[in-house]
């Protein structure tokens, strides 16, 4: 059976492509008077550390939504309308990330920082259920996934996204309380996801290898 | 008989994929006085609405707009320069997007409201007006197209586009009137070309069911 | 003898695309008190038509070169170093098109129009002449060319281009003494290639006639 | 054996596509008063000199980090996690590139040019290592890699990249006695390795020269 997705695919991947690269628009230059001396520059560009950490973290984060919304699109085949509608609501939610990354850099020295860093927490929750949600439409129609998938990794790939939910959402919620925790949380998450997305690639046949 | 529009669709994707992934860049974080207690960013965020609004809302039109090319290059497979041309004015709308996009976010919670609307429904008009016009197109010379589609789905596409236009007018008209409400007809439109584009996909074969 | 240069042309139109996107980011809305009445807003941007025609004409202008782009490459099948920096350079002048075109819109109603024209069209010469170097790079040597292609095509789409240079150049030339003139001109000459690449088409052997 | 990085490949086209057309979004036009005359026009544009040679610089380097990434993934065949990002590594600092090239824009002809270009000169040394980090990763376990690279092809890449590095280094460590020269051999290297990279490209076998 041939894949029908690979258009979505496309246009995901570029949409992926364009919300990660767009990031570097919210780092600003800092406007420093041209007759002052270079120490004046280093110290406003070690000042705008909030911003250096924000970004990077918005890159991985992306770069990690890309791996894992590949993973699971090697184990779809065909599309409905609400599988389409949820991979729209994925790009739509990477394409919001740019917003609470600008707010993150902009607050995260200031008093606001807990707004915004709550902010960007509560998007990844967003983010979690909506994978959550692709892959339970993909899921719940066998006919949409690749024919030889064991209804054993179905639920691998299932329980592997459902462990994010309390994980985002104590994520969030620590942000209220200590905003740089929660961020430290945040980016362990992604590593945690970086790895565990490895495995279902493992566990899936060797011939579904090809990302 | 192969597709010879590969290369246009690819370069279409590309142009609705970062139309969509712009549109994030005219939403703007609130600038607050960095000694400001967090209500106050708060309320600054909230009073965004209409930004976050004209962002989603033009998202998903440009995404449905995207659903619909699609549909409509499944049935297309040459091409001539009056299909490129009109083709080309359909990107240049998505692009256009952007800018009534903006001026929704900035003036809906004033007295002009009735211009940014007026604008912004307005574009969806020529928008409409495009897609008949890339049908017509296609359809007036049945060599550029899928050689299996029958006369029928033919007839059954061009009406599907036509219905759009009265009410697309209609939208545009009412936002002199109730800007609100042309907004809500606006939404409701796109929601219905979501699900008509649906219908159309299911009376196709079944062969070319490949989005 | 398969064609190896289908990575280039990739690259080359995802740069096409997002520089024809990005031309929107320099239509900015007009910055009006948000309790001034409707007709200030009206007002402010008709006065803003500079800046929609600067738009549009770089939009088309950047579509035209997109498929001329193609109607070259269809004949080109291998490529060597020169190949890739003279496309590189065609993708390097495509990009720079934004410039001039905030320039123009900004500009087009100031006592400073020549100077914005003149680089606007300016430009355009120095596109023409990329392009010349492109076919000329790609056909000094036949190994690089489509097999089949005959000497007479080969010629044929030389003098094509060559026979911008001097339009181009007029245009340019005009600009510091009627500079609406010159735009007028620019467009035409858009308008004849759009058409004279159609001929071009033609021209080739029907199975090269996959876009 | 399939190649199994085609997705990588489209993906890191897209960013490298995107990071080279948004460095024009770092020229922004003078802004003059529009009853001024020409002349000052003309001069405001003269003056922006340092911004077009930034973006100049910046838009070849992309281009020829982009050529490179397809000359080593020619030879890369398959993929594992550490490969994924080290290749993210690359796109990171290749996205990262708009930011150093607006401080040079902004800085070079003020007294704090020097910390302008070491950072401009430091972040193309991390690009440098990234380079060779990924081909480590490749080449460290030959199951990645095209079946019939031969262990003289490895290794000549490797030196190839290996000698990048003193001479960034150099570069970026002239940057903080001469500028201007720091930024001519930075110029000079990567014409260096735009020459190199053909080299690399003719060693290898004929089949796989496709690009």
């Amino acid at each position: 059976m041939e894949k029908e997705t690979a258009r979505i695919e496309g246009f995901s991947d570029a949409v992926f492509a364009i919300a990660i690269t767009l990031l570097v628009l919210e780092l600003h230059i800092p406007a420093v008077e041209s007759n002052n001396n270079r120490e004046v520059l280093m110290n406003s560009l070690l000042a705008q550390w909030p911003s250096f950490l924000a970004f990077s973290l918005s890159f991985f984060s992306i770069f990690i939504m890309w791996v894992n919304h590949h993973k699971m699109f090697k184990q779809i085949y065909r599309r409905n309308t609400p599988l389409m509608f949820a991979n729209g609501l994925i790009l739509f939610l990477a394409t919001c990330i740019s917003y609470p990354t600008a707010l993150l850099a902009r607050y995260y020295s200031t008093p606001s920082a807990t707004v915004a860093v709550a902010i960007y927490t509560g998007l990844f929750v967003w983010i979690n259920l909506a994978f959550n949600l692709l892959w339970g439409i993909a899921s719940r129609n066998k006919a949409l996934l690749r024919p030889e998938i064991s209804t054993d990794a179905i639920k691998k790939i299932r329980r592997n996204y459902q462990y994010g939910i309390p994980v985002h959402l104590s994520a969030f919620l620590l942000s209220f309380y200590w905003p740089g925790g929660a961020l430290i949380l945040c980016a362990g998450l992604w590593t945690y996801w970086a790895f565990t997305s490895r495995k279902l690639d493992l566990s899936a046949s060797p011939t579904a290898n090809l990302l």
